[in-house]
């Protein structure tokens, strides 16, 4: 049997010109890619390629099979969009693997980091997160709603900047007003609030607003929000203001 | 006068497979590179292409003169390692835009975003970064070490894993070992500690250790420390131990 390799790959927010090298190469020598549909698509097809589509939140089963086909031998990509590592494929692939076949542990894993949505996000505004930040996915699927509040909370205390991965979705439209909800009661103040939607893609759209203003209907499945520490700051100009946060904290 | 600009540029971690296709064609556009001399050396000479090398910390100096060089018609890159949005040259450029020439906030201003320090060691020792964190600038040039302390106490109640940027240097060796320290008190498990030095470099190390036995004097200069959350996991193999957070949290 020859040997098989398993690549967890991040695909950058969306524009090829994000996508690091190091992936384009394990795309080019792969037998198979596997992932969720929009991210397969964004992998031209050529002969020797097979492509797996999955549908969304089977993470778990798309790790199985990945690992199935390259114990057997295939040399296997799982795609995420932004860094697999972040809210993303990484996770579920070790998850797989720590309760699945002894043998998997011997394989030859990898994971290929990739530009994650903040970051894309941050540096089309500005540098909103030149200060020290957090990250957190509001998605309450892997989590309670009461967790998620009281890391806002304490995020809010410790005046990061943060970052709002899955901000909204079709079966929690009222996801982030709680979130935004909670951080106005622990900031007195009107930081900046961004919306950056589709970074990175013919469809970017970029939304700053103060925190008294945002609403959660600001924001879709695409959106990436980044409320802004106490210091973080807008710099008018003659085109959209740029937003950032000092390096220094007082 | 030619229309000059202005990219602030990740580099990434170190091997050159890790920066963008996006950074690559702005430096080879470019009339005049500046930077961190280690980071200006990355950068092949070239007919056409001036270097300006500085020294560390004087970071407020050289984003003057990369806009006064723009201003004036070059087109220039200012180079970070990792991500330049994150504790890196973005936000001193827009801190000496918004103290500087009213004309500055006209420029044709890009920030290029680059794979930063903790997702390239996160993706070399698996997925620790996989559930909500937070990113903290150990450096106590730019603000109180008493913040600093509080900052950890709050993000290890809310229970984030907890990326360590700069956590030591010659300046400050205690700052790591005081860093664990309130960790410790804050945290009674024994959740896992990644030290990972000189990340995608041919100088590459990683080792992981419980909390109650990391120590400062296993990090220097070129470390970016990974401290677990509660949830955090190894797996066993016949290599290094995979080390990630799942993606529940419960």
């Amino acid at each position: 049997m020859s040997a098989g390799w398993l690549a967890i790959a991040g695909l950058g927010p969306g524009d090829e010109a994000l996508v690091t090298p190091e992936v384009s190469a394990a795309l080019a020598a792969a037998s198979d890619v596997i992932g969720y549909i929009p991210y397969v698509r964004r992998v031209a097809p050529r002969a020797g390629l097979t492509r797996h589509e999955s549908d969304n939140r089977v993470e778990l089963d798309r790790a199985r099979h990945a690992l199935s086909l390259a114990a057997g031998g295939a040399r296997v990509v799982v795609v995420s969009s932004g860094d697999p590592g972040v809210f993303a494929m990484a996770s579920a692939v070790f998850e797989a693997i720590e309760a699945g076949e002894p043998s998997w542990r011997g394989l030859d894993v990898r994971v290929l980091p990739g530009i994650t949505a903040m970051l894309a996000a941050s540096a089309r505004a500005g540098a909103p997160l030149g200060h020290d930040f957090c990250a957190i996915n509001l998605s309450d699927n892997l989590k309670p709603a009461a967790l998620i509040e009281r890391r806002l909370r304490l995020a809010a205390e410790a005046d990061f900047a943060i970052a709002l991965y899955n901000p909204r979705s079709v079966a929690r439209p009222d996801g982030l007003d709680q979130a935004l909800a909670v951080l106005r009661a622990a900031c007195v103040d009107s930081r900046p609030v961004l919306f950056a939607r589709a970074v990175a893609t013919p469809a970017e759209s970029l939304r700053v607003v103060p925190l008294p203003q945002a609403r959660g209907e600001m924001a879709d499945m695409r959106t990436l929000v980044i409320v802004g520490s106490s210091r973080t700051r807008l710099i008018e100009r003659p085109g959209a203001p740029w937003l950032y946060t000092p390096r220094s904290a007082a």
